[in-house]
């Protein structure tokens, strides 16, 4: 599994979220995070939560870090939500290590009761996919320079270290469930 | 999703990580998560990770709080695995909530630098499951007696917290995924 | 599993079979039946069988009863196929308990020799559905009034009758297979 | 799909339920369906069902017709079980045909709120099966002769009819979902 | 699983890779192999392969034998990829058999240093499937003329060949996997 | 995945098919093709294949050169089988590239007539394996040396040649499913 980290500003609009996007935009043909900062501004085609699309919700944000998460192992909803769940987590554990405390409720991660986040996960005839944003400003909801996360160098940091533990998490994983003997039966 | 509690001290001996201990036991027809307290002592041929059974690992604590987490749904390794690391990262935030810090590696948690868990996950041909121990006292290894969770209605407490809050996170997602629509393609 | 009976007048064009309908129509987010009852007309776009479509047949009813059911436990064809044909026999089971005998043939019932239902089933990415009509009056094919099933509590009492004894049927095979062991080998 | 009867009297004593027999006993290659009739006396170590195994109920019967259905196509237990119902539901069809009304509570049939089957279905790694056994005779519970089925040839016709149906249905099944397009999205 | 062979001249321009295609053209409701001869042209917007899109590639040949597989029981992509290197191997095998040479890389066949053949597999939510095509004739690519087989009957005799080939390999393992016991287990 | 190939001779007893018998013995966490030389003679307990077992058949030779394989990315038997056919059209492949034609017939190669290999696949509840076995010297089956591959170092490097030609393919093939965008439907 690939860890990609863009250099450059680069604004998410939803359409990442697609299958194959990686691959059509990097070349990459692994199983990928992709990780980048920039505006958030998601088109009602791409909202990929119908609660969103039915509430007429704006996902918006002025300067968001996003993962883009695509793996091509299976097509099982249930995977692809465990994992959500486990990057969220993984999220979480890093903020903690920086010394930020959040709290959990399914994707979201609140900071003082603020809303840090956003995340939609879904599954195609192909792959499965998580994006995963968090605020680094933003007017109204937590955000990570309210956290003293916002120095660029800080937000770098972040970037790589939560892109690069998801990949580790993943690979001990798969070597986790080879050595693993069947269940016995009662 | 169903959380049962056991009143009584009950020994964990690796027996009940086969398959159907919680229906042959209980009678429990929903997938479920088991909680107990008592001596961890596992016998050769209850051992799943043939890691420890290559090392000829004891796996021992006189007084241990174990999990045991049964579903019905899918027999894919991958999936029971994300389960058990989302599991382990639960235990995590329930620990912080209760001002005890730990870290943790894949599906270990570590107190201090000294391991505090145990956890093995695997499937047979009609359901998955993962044990998932952590020390109440322990000679050598991290326990919650160290961390200040030591007093039984501390104890109880807290394996009522996790059990409940696992269940909580598995009805949420199945919530979730039947709210986002597939993934459009490149 | 939920069954939602729809109290008002509600017509069928089709639409109706697309994953996530009930949830953006009424917010469920359980693997649901929906029953209501109104005119049928399936537009061409939302034709499922290809038979039909090859055919360019009409299926069109003035008075339908339908049942919309949407699981996301799976997207397995074969398995969504086995559910279909598991329901038409409950039908069928249901109108016998009302003294009226039909010939079931796959996935339709015949009354007197007449063609009295209309079903399809399929999948996508994210869910199976069925969608299974029963004419409430028709002058060409075989239709609940004939039967003498044409009063509208009568109708109303159908509905309901079959829509909670497909929860049922799942409800109790989801039982039953926490409580079977795996298979011998010779 | 193959459908074998057996010609002479054959007893079933729960090892029938194993992945493979058929083949390893008659050589079969594909999907089967096996029919025979004799004695019906299942020994522990073969009970599949927990719930008769903790309640040490006998599974005994002195004169049955059995039906063992082997599927290679999948080892998901939600489908062998929706196949099970589906074959519940034919055997009631095929009774009805014969002018005996009996009443379906999941697998099983009752004859005049008589019991009048025994049925289980599981899997292996390799294969999924169903066990559906119908008294020709008993003291206590429901039976064909009761029913009027109690003549040699008349079992041996009921035999072969819904053996064939259900391989007709099978054949029916495959042949649906290779004309259905996939599900549109809301 | 069923061989066409379409007697006429038909040309590939990319949809016949669609889903359903087989049935919709010809009715069959079976897994099949569709095999004609034809021009080749394949539109953008049938374009499977990303790279092809990407680099705007021309897929054209003025006179080739295609092959167009197409499964219904299973939409994992692994195994339908499993499926097409087989089909490569197999091609060449038939080709070796008529004394012709050539070398395998992935889905490609070589023949003197010379690209023969194109191929793509995918899925959708109801089936997986393959196109195989080989240059009859060609300007600038290898082709079968050049390797000696370019009269109409042994073109002819070449597609025959090769589609019953596959559907008896495709039968042969059917029945192979219906005599395999479950692997123990360390 | 990973290819090891034993320096030394071992001798083939069926017990090596076994799931998770790589990471037992060489501690391998990847998916793996384990290539080693020596006698093979089949234990009645570790044969798979029933007709085997059936018709009592010894599998001996005295001088072998096994290829296991086990993947543990699916525990589909449809897909193993595939590979299986995949990995025997690879070896003979090698051996034409070798100079020595054989003939494939489903698993099993052919070199004048006489058989050359004997193979098995099969899966357990978490891996799915290979054993493809190929006589290097035998009084009655085929054999290597009778092809002209019987020095030790031309053992040695056809051992490794196919070992690594299959690592190669498999990890083609998983780079290839990520660039493939899903069906379009009819």
């Amino acid at each position: 599994m690939k860890c990609i980290i863009l250099p450059d500003k680069f604004d998410y609009d939803g359409s990442q979220i697609s299958s194959l996007w990686a691959y059509n935009s990097f070349g990459v043909q692994e199983d990928s995070v992709v990780v980048f900062r920039g505006t958030c501004d998601v088109k009602i085609e791409h909202m990929i939560d119908l609660e969103d699309r039915r509430a007429n919700e704006s996902i918006w944000s002025e300067d968001m870090v996003s993962f883009i998460i695509e793996h091509f192992d299976s097509t099982d909803l249930k995977l692809i939500y465990a994992r959500q769940r486990l990057f969220t987590a993984i999220v979480r554990e890093s903020l903690a290590g920086m010394g930020v405390q959040t709290t959990r409720e399914g994707d979201d991660l609140f900071l003082k009761g603020k809303k840090l986040t956003v995340s939609i996960a879904s599954t195609s005839a192909v792959s499965q996919k998580i994006h995963f944003g968090i605020n680094v400003s933003h007017d109204i909801y937590g955000n990570m320079k309210e956290a003293g996360i916002g120095e660029d160098d800080q937000v770098a940091s972040f970037m790589q270290a939560i892109g690069k533990a998801y990949v580790r998490e993943f690979e001990d994983i798969e070597k986790d469930l080879r050595k693993s003997r069947p269940l016995g039966v009662v």
